[in-house]
């Protein structure tokens, strides 16, 4: 049996991985690899694979056989490298251990530090750096996390109250109150080495074991606690939101420790090649001198600037590393050349100083804005980095949204004064009510209520609450803290580092340090996160202005586009914005838009009228009254999509939404038709149906009252004509809704049929373009698809009432219990957010194949409203659509989608 | 190119087609065919196929091109054999033309007799008959209905008025009436001269054009007129009853006249080779001197017994045939014999005496009650004329469920006097509202009420109302008119020729002669079908009592049967009933059904506790008090049904079902629980859902309150427990409801695992023999099956369920167009009666199919109300289930259909 490879080797300008092998050491692994390939110095380490983790979760939570022997085979390599011994008396070799998952889940899973001290290799250590305090200090801190991470959440451990973390912290805390300390620096080596005695016969009194003394039993430990890990409340949770699959599982890297904190010649940073809120090409980062890497991210001090490109309000008085260490800086920027050279794309780098001593501890493509994100692309196509296809595949679609994401009226902003500033973390603008727990956030997001999260600092439990906020509001932290990379991945507005701002997360209230300004649970805030602005008012939100580099960008999009994108729209005005975002045509016109809302009373009188006549005449009369006013809205929206193809769908709801339910309204109808109120009571109580969802609606109003479907096809006919013979060039497409058998269709098309002969006589014309097809909106019409294009020239999946029938879910009442199905992982995603592939994507599929079976030329397109889903626009693009239908607002996000479904396939083949 | 046979011809004891012809021939062209090849006296003719039926309409409602020539000379053929020729002046032939369809409609398409009358063949006639009388009156019979069925009706003439039929009969009333007449045989053969010359004048006056006076022309108008009666309304819709498909077409047969009016040496009749309404091997008919057939279809007189066996209390003292004529009888006699032998069935002829001469116009397989065809088919068996498959194929599922219907509890009826008696025309009992015509009956039977239909007399317009009524009862006819034939046909209680009845349409009232009996509409009858005895009152209806010969059947039934048959029963009581009709398990127990009904009172109060606790603990408190009542009746039931299998189906209907609406009960529960009426009613507001059928119910309860799920689980195992130590078989299975993925069924799984452990450790056994599976009823896990079935043992498919969603039907709201869609032959049948094997059908298939490719030993039911549906249950055998589950009193009907499949499909093989 040929051996497994478990463990890869990086270190000495030399590797056995590289950065294309993500998928088995993780993105850090093969990033590591990658630099040491480039030749940067890396410290020499090993990655265990993801497959590694797998075989440890198949076998019941034990690590395979064959992994120590190769563990310990790479540990001489590492050793080789680094001049330096694991376990060893004299010149000890220290190791972090990390995760490390395909794709990056920052702060999600567990880290242990420092591991290879015990008894047999402090007094070495001590002799070699002669820096006790460091070396004690290192010691306690490897206690806490290791007891913490391996010894009580990898092993499962519950303890009754607080957490041997917290324990350990207020041990911590009591000793320096004990000893007049303010802070830790003020603690000796002395002290250090008497906390790290006590807090050992604490481990051992809390979780009833002892430390491990053994440097191998640490190691070992520290992998098996990155492994579990990955199974972490926290990490299944980021897995969730992002669809991250449960079955990659985790890498984990074993790397020679070096240290940002031995002292001022020592310091640590985080930085990205561009900056990732706008895009610039500039270096960009913070640094901390003699300092820890969890220092700068944790957010606990506000960090200095890299350099000159990087100060603002917040830091431009702290010294930047181009200032106070020049020639590292410049070898910082050297790698930072070599790395966006060889990766062709902006990184995300985090590198530590010992001793003076740049290493390169991380780097991988770093997140950014919607805008950075598109300007970047259209930059390095412009420098000659990356061609057409990878600047379309570069943004995100979901980042496209944030892009067109409203901002604050700036004459609005301009009245008011901010309570507080901070910095711009995550650009466009929110409105909602203050919280200050991440549960809060989330339950008052499933209550309808939009809100503002308001922490003094992120951390990784946060994760659920940010995703439920409009926007976040920290007090502490820089650009580079959790909050702000978690928010700028999601596009969410979000203000870091307002260290004005004193939360009080028990009380529930926050203070402005010197105002009298109090924020409470439940206050309006709006923030601006462009530019780090909070203000105790709603202010008025309008649309991002015109990028023209949006507009640039669209322009290739739509060069390796290949399906179609129109939009969901009733009106002129609402054709007028899609056509303006790219639509080629409308896909759903819903006829009785004009019934609801603002400016259709009229309208809707005429409806009533017809729904509440006794006789067949009386109703044809409200009808003929009617159809004025549905032509003119059809006229209008075809006018305003002039020579593209608009789809009106005959009136769809059950008649009883439109008859008052009020006594007082029903009166006032009553007086106005001139009949009882009685008749309409009665009326309303005989359409009153148990599951209205799938009672009298759709093409079954037409069967049981054709004269309601005849006068909307003759308004659609004549309108179009009237265009004709204007000038214009209508392209009206009829869509019966709700169908599930042919024969509905075919019962409809007589009445077309009959219809368009008497309009074309009317009006004295040949033709008129038109093509008759049907919303695929029933199970049973996707089954019988091969039947229903005998008489449909084109289909439109409704997935929204596909999704419904499919799964017995109706969408208004899932309230009750998707947040179950969701916790409980019963469901990957809400099915009315994204198609559900699995289920009702077999049922597209048969529509698709089976129409097109029958027709080879239909037409089919997708008009729910996950038309503008991503992953959505994806599979229709698979399963052959001819185009997808979305708001008008998702248009862009449908375009860009499409086009890297075009391109992403095409690749493939 | 080979020219199409359209006609086929038969005459002089030989023929071209046979009895195994039917579908090319019609049922009547075949059998004519095998009546002459048997050397029956037929009178000689031909038969245009149904493919020229189909052909015509193809064509736009035109003959085939090729279709006379092929007439023509089937002609010479039928004028050699008869002796005289067509169009003929010296010896002319007269022929009738007569709808032929592969399954008898009787009465439902048209008829021309006495064809080929003409100015050039009418002297001819004279000569030969020397019977002036019957030539004119032959002539405008002819005219009449050549005027209503060739020149109105097939044209599609629409006449302001009264059609051209009624108009004609009202000149021959007048004409009588301006003559003194009191009957049409008052007339002389002057007066029908002078008559039908002025029938004439008005055909043309009303019609526009002019009874054409040519034979051929005639001929061809005929057969014209039957093709296109097979696309008439009364065909129609007889057609959408009996599910018989729009492309069998009809076929037209074209026969030489003979006349049983010539006088008293003629007569006509109708006969069964057996009784029809008993099974009884007697010969059994009814005739009429001096008639024509449809005198006694029409039931217009009450004809005489055809022999001694056939008389009662009506016709007793009416000579009968083997009386009058026992030469003939006996004649007839010998070919009921001989046809009994060849076809190895009961059948239904129809015979005419011409001068002495015995010919045969029909025969064919006769319609019979429920009990007769069981009784026959026995009967048949121990002759040795059939074999045992043969008698499973005799009996029409649906006519064991009129085996089955109720009778008269006969102490109620031995105390009340009957109003009024009639003949014994459809067996068993019915109460209902009296109605008067057949449009009635449908709009009252539509609103749920229940009817019997009285009639002067019934005609093929009045199917539609007959099929909604209970019962029907008319004035007139004997056994064998249209009224009796329908009735049995459908196994509905029936009396006819009740002469004492006056029925006046027009006022909605029928009076009984020699008393003061009024009998009004809405006014309640009760029907002895059995014994012809009608009575005002409402009668207790119970059981038919156990038949021997039922039992001997079913066990014939059961030797042929494959496919399992088990019932859906929620109480002891049921499983015991359902046992007794043959069910071997219950395919669907619904755990709900306690909460339900008398006696349900406290289960219901703390399932109502429980659906109002606040926390946790509450609803565990509430369901351990619950638990109690649940596992009696789970106990009571596994014990009824021990050694078969019980499907417990958990929690199915949302809770919203549970908390009373009104606020007097909201307040009194409130006062029960000691909680808020508010409370109540905001909890009750909190669970209602707009769409209940799609929400929050079935598995989605147990995956928000996995407890309630818990408890179910318990009680079924706890029940079986204590049965196994009682030393019983229980066989319990766990079926969850509304699954639409696999997580849904792990997810429960997990604690069905729990549970069992936890209740073998408490009962201290080793095992409970269970099975663990879920009802599929939701498209997506039918799509998924090869999911499902990872964690699922077993299927059962919720066709009522699985209906709704596929076609997107509320099962509550369909009264709104189901009627429409049925009246407009949009949809075959209605898919909740009978599974719709083209939509449905796919998803079970599929279920099936990728359910066992994932598990092969799956066990495969369904348990939806089409479980007792003849073509349901043939669709579930033909797709592999290994059981349908049904009703209790629908059992005996799913072993029949499933013995049937099993015969029908091998044979296929």
């Amino acid at each position: 049996m040929t051996q497994v490879k478990r463990v890869y080797s990086f270190g000495g300008k030399t590797a056995e991985g590289k950065a294309d092998m993500k998928n088995l050491l993780g993105g850090k692994g093969a990033n590591l690899a990658e630099m040491c390939l480039l030749g940067l110095p890396v410290p020499a380490g090993f990655t265990i694979t993801t497959e590694t983790c797998n075989d440890y979760y198949a076998d019941g939570c034990k690590l395979p056989a064959d992994l120590l022997t190769q563990v310990w085979d790479a540990m001489k390599k590492v050793e080789s490298d680094m001049g330096m011994k694991y376990d060893d008396t004299e010149n000890p070799l220290l190791l972090s251990c990390r995760s490390g998952a395909r794709s990056s889940m920052p702060g999600m899973m567990d880290t242990v530090l420092n591991i290879g001290l015990s008894s047999k290799t402090i007094p070495g250590l001590l002799k070699k750096t002669n820096n006790p305090r460091f070396v004690y200090d290192s010691y306690r801190r490897l206690i806490m996390m290791y007891a913490d991470v391996v010894m009580e959440k990898a092993e499962g451990v519950e303890l009754p109250g607080d957490g041997i973390r917290k324990q350990l912290d207020n041990m911590l805390d009591l000793f320096k109150k004990s000893k007049g300390y303010q802070t830790d620096t003020d603690m000796t080596a002395d002290d250090l080495k008497q906390l790290s005695e006590n807090f050992k016969k604490k481990v051992q009194e809390v979780l009833g074991k002892a430390f491990p003394d053994d440097a191998k039993e640490q190691l070992i430990g520290g992998i098996m606690a990155v492994f579990k890990s990955w199974n972490g409340k926290k990490a299944v949770s980021y897995r969730r939101i992002e669809g991250i699959p449960d079955a990659w599982g985790t890498a984990v890297n074993v790397q020679s420790m070096v240290f940002g904190n031995m002292g001022d010649s020592s310091a640590t940073g985080v930085a990205f090649t561009r900056n990732p809120a706008t895009g610039d090409n500039i270096f960009y980062g913070e640094w901390l001198v003699n300092a820890q890497g969890e220092d700068v991210v944790a957010g606990i001090r506000t960090p200095n600037p890299l350099n000159d490109d990087t100060k603002n309000e917040q830091n431009k008085h702290l010294h930047s590393m181009q200032e106070a260490i020049p020639t590292t800086y410049k070898e910082l920027d050297a790698i930072r050349a070599t790395l966006e050279k060889n990766y062709k794309d902006m990184l995300d780098i985090e590198f530590t100083i010992q001793d003076n001593k740049l290493y390169m501890l991380q780097c991988r493509v770093g997140k950014r804005t919607g805008t950075a994100a598109l300007n970047m692309a259209m930059d390095m196509l412009k420098e000659g980095i990356i061609n057409e296809e990878t600047v379309v595949m570069r943004v995100d679609p979901a980042q496209l949204d944030e892009l067109l994401h409203p901002i604050i009226d700036p004459a609005s902003e301009a009245k008011v004064e901010p309570i507080v500033k901070g910095l711009p973390a995550g650009p466009g603008a929110s409105v909602g009510r203050v919280v200050f727990t991440s549960e809060d956030a989330v339950a008052w997001e499933r209550k309808g209520e939009k809100v503002i999260l308001v922490r003094e600092e992120t951390n990784p439990e946060d994760v659920e609450g940010m995703r439920a906020a409009q926007g976040i509001l920290t007090a502490r932290g820089g650009m580079t803290s959790h909050a702000a990379l978690v928010a700028r991945g999601w596009g969410k507005s979000c203000i870091v580092g307002a260290g004005a701002l004193h939360v009080d997360v028990v009380g529930k209230i926050a203070k402005v340090t010197g105002t009298n300004i109090v924020i409470k649970e439940g206050d309006i805030l709006t923030l601006n996160g462009t530019k780090g602005h909070a203000y105790n008012v709603a202010l008025e939100l309008m649309d991002a202005t015109e990028n023209p580099r949006f507009q640039a960008f669209m322009t290739i999009v739509d060069k390796h586009r290949k399906m179609g994108v129109r939009t969901n729209a009733d009106t002129p005005a609402d054709a007028k914005i899609a056509r303006d975002f790219g639509a080629e045509g409308i896909g759903l016109f819903r006829t009785e838009h004009m019934f609801y809302g603002e400016g259709s009373e009229q309208a809707l009188f005429l409806l009533r009228k017809m729904i509440l006549s006794n006789t067949l005449e009386e109703r044809v009369a409200a009808l003929n009254d009617l159809s004025v006013f549905v032509k003119k809205d059809m006229k209008a929206t075809m006018l305003a999509m002039d020579t593209c193809p608009v789809t009106f769908r005959l009136l769809d709801p059950p008649l009883h939404e439109f008859v008052p339910q009020s006594a007082e309204k029903q009166a006032e109808l009553a007086k106005a038709l001139g009949i009882s109120a009685e008749a309409i009571a009665k009326r309303g109580e005989a359409l009153h149906e148990s599951n209205p969802m799938m009672g009298h609606r759709g093409v079954r109003l037409g069967v049981t009252y054709p004269e309601v479907s005849e006068m909307q096809v003759r308004a659609i006919f004549e309108s179009a004509a009237e265009l004709l013979k204007e000038g214009h060039h209508p392209k009206p497409e009829i869509m019966v809704p709700v169908t599930c058998d042919v024969s509905e269709l075919e019962f409809t098309k007589k009445i077309v049929d009959r219809v368009y002969t008497e309009v074309l006589a009317k009006f004295g014309i040949k033709e008129i373009h038109y093509l008759y097809g049907t919303m695929i909106e029933i199970p049973r019409a996707c089954l019988l698809a091969d039947r229903m294009a005998k008489t449909a020239q084109f289909f439109s999946f409704g997935t929204n009432d596909l999704t419904q029938m499919t799964f017995g879910f109706s969408r208004d009442d899932i309230g009750g219990f998707m947040n179950h199905y969701l916790d409980n992982r019963l469901l990957a995603a809400d099915p009315f957010q994204t198609i559900d592939q699995d289920g009702v994507g077999q049922l597209i599929q048969f529509g698709v194949e089976r129409g097109r079976a029958t027709r080879s030329d239909l037409k089919v397109g997708i008009c729910g409203e996950q038309g503008g889903d991503p992953a959505s626009v994806d599979f229709c693009y698979r399963s052959g659509l001819n185009y997808v239908s979305c708001s008008p607002f998702r248009v862009p996000i449908a375009r860009l989608s499409a086009a890297q479904s075009t391109i992403r396939h095409s690749k493939k083949k």
